[in-house]
């Protein structure tokens, strides 16, 4: 089973849960003035310094795979924009894709821990035993001031980024994710798209994450994420409540409008697929429909990207196939739909 | 059985036939200068006149039903938009609501007799038949050199209105009806929308109808019409067959789609109704689609009507509560639907 099988707490309104930590090697040169010999020795060190712990993991050589292949990764939030052009690049990634480590990316280990619904403690908690196991075999670049030296200053110290996906289609209707995302950036925390980073928040999907990684403990940091998330997920839930009390129905014309589509659509496009699950999603949360788990929608939301799409087929195709293939996936998909009991 | 739910001739295109037969009696005041005592007594003399007949008729008194039920009369094409307000006014109707005679409408009478799919010749001898039957005990107001004479000169001579429903969302989606309605006006015809005379053609589905009564045997006006109709059928074939070569997989999703929001659709407007089964109606035609058939989508175009929703319940219902009733009866009605064998 993969971590985003799992059912996850608050899952009505939380996606998933991804704690990151950068590290570097004290001694190697930083990012990309890393010699590619010294590259290609520290793949093979992090590999024997991983296979020393309980997990068991698997190494793909970023750099050696098929753009689709390398795209369905950064898909699936494994591996990271920069890293798609790196080379030589590595990732170890554990049976059930929830650990991973990215070799040689921006910073020259990114350990990263992903979990569905909110788990902010238990992913740090990962995080943190696969930091303590590299370092008995490797020796990161640390400061008694500024904490863990990394190549982006914005990730001095802990090195951490702590970031939960919500759901958030009422706030996004209303309107009101804009006081959201201004109050959450006063304390600290940014909210971006469902890519992060320089993705735009276009969709309904939103990662939630702190923007300050210095002068704060690990536990700290996701303790305060933890606080304004839940306070997000409440402001949600109180717009789904109230909406559904003032247009008796409204929510569930959209819901089933969505799901009549996804059900019989010939061709979808990614982003139209995305709101229709959207809005799936929503009605599944709200007990509209069934058939269907938050977790199953979680996924869906991933496999529907163009490179997941592409990797269901084995040749390449056009924009019109894929939206032909992503539309044959969802109807499958959604073939149990029905009426909650 | 009623009529419509009969399989016609060319329903992959034509809907239904109507012919129409406007006849006054003579030495009665036309129009609205009839007195009420005479017109009570005419609605008496129509009804023993056709009880003479092999077809049993029952007599709706138009001005005595519910504001709802008229409506749905009118929604049906039983009676015209003028007869709604007549008083006193009566429809003889046919079991299968296929032969009907309006009594005190703008004419004295008007007799129509419907049927589904190209049926010009066979309405036509039901008409004329009736109108021989009427003849017998009612005198008609006949000028040598005008012929049947009538309210409005325009249904002077013959008193045919002659008139084909056809369903054109090609030429409509392509513009092409607009040459289509011009080169149609050129030889004495008209197209008009759904609700004929004074209903603008808003959807996909248009009446083709004679506008010279003068001048032309019955059998002439009937002859032209089918002519010019079996011509527009062709364009409308070519266009789809066009289509479906150029664009591969297009119709079939839009079809679906269609056919999704029907399926599952809350709430639905009696508009985005009649678009949405105009593309469940087309992908019937095309063979994109199966377990349900022309005769019940022709149907349905009328079931969805606002008055024929509003006579399912026994209450008068909100427009809002009314697009639910029909997001109910759309969802019911198909169910069935299925990928063609």
């Amino acid at each position: 089973m993969k971590w985003f099988q799992a059912r996850g707490q608050q899952s009505d309104v939380a996606v998933s849960t991804r704690i990151r930590l950068a590290r570097n090697v004290k001694g190697l040169s930083f990012g990309s003035r890393l010699h590619s010999t010294q590259a290609e020795k520290l793949i093979e060190e992090v590999k024997e310094a991983a296979a020393k712990g309980a997990t068991a993991f698997s190494l793909i050589r970023v750099d050696e795979i098929t753009p689709e292949e390398r795209m369905a990764l950064y898909e699936k939030h494994l591996i990271s924009r920069e890293m798609m052009d790196k080379k030589p690049a590595a990732l170890l990634l554990s049976e059930d894709e929830s650990i991973s480590v990215m070799i040689n990316e921006e910073d020259h280990l990114r350990i990263q821990v992903m979990s569905a619904g909110i788990a902010l403690k238990e992913c740090l908690e990962e995080a943190m035993k696969l930091d303590a196991l590299l370092q008995q075999s490797l020796y990161f670049a640390y400061d008694q001031e500024l904490g863990f030296l990394t190549q982006c200053p914005t990730n001095l110290g802990t090195g951490l980024r702590a970031s939960v996906m919500l759901h958030l289609p009422m706030l996004t209707r209303t309107g009101q994710i804009n006081a959201v995302i201004s109050a959450a950036n006063k304390i600290g925390l940014e909210i971006r798209g469902l890519y992060g980073e320089g993705s735009k928040a276009e969709g309904e999907f939103y990662q939630v994450s702190n923007s300050i990684t210095l002068g704060l403990y690990e536990e700290e940091i996701c303790e305060k994420l933890k606080d304004a998330v839940e306070r997000i997920i409440q402001q949600e839930q109180n717009l789904r409540q109230a909406y559904r009390q003032q247009y008796p129905g409204a929510l569930e014309d959209r819901v089933w409008r969505a799901a009549g589509l996804l059900r019989y659509a010939r061709k979808v496009t990614s982003a139209e697929a995305e709101a229709l699950l959207s809005d799936v999603r929503l009605g599944q949360a709200c007990g509209i429909l069934a058939g269907i788990t938050a977790q199953q929608l979680n996924q869906l939301i991933y496999e529907i990207a163009p490179a997941c799409i592409e990797l269901t087929r084995d040749r390449s195709l056009t924009a019109d196939e894929r939206d032909m293939a992503r539309a044959d996936l969802l109807r499958e998909a959604l073939q149990n739909l029905k009426e909650p009991a």
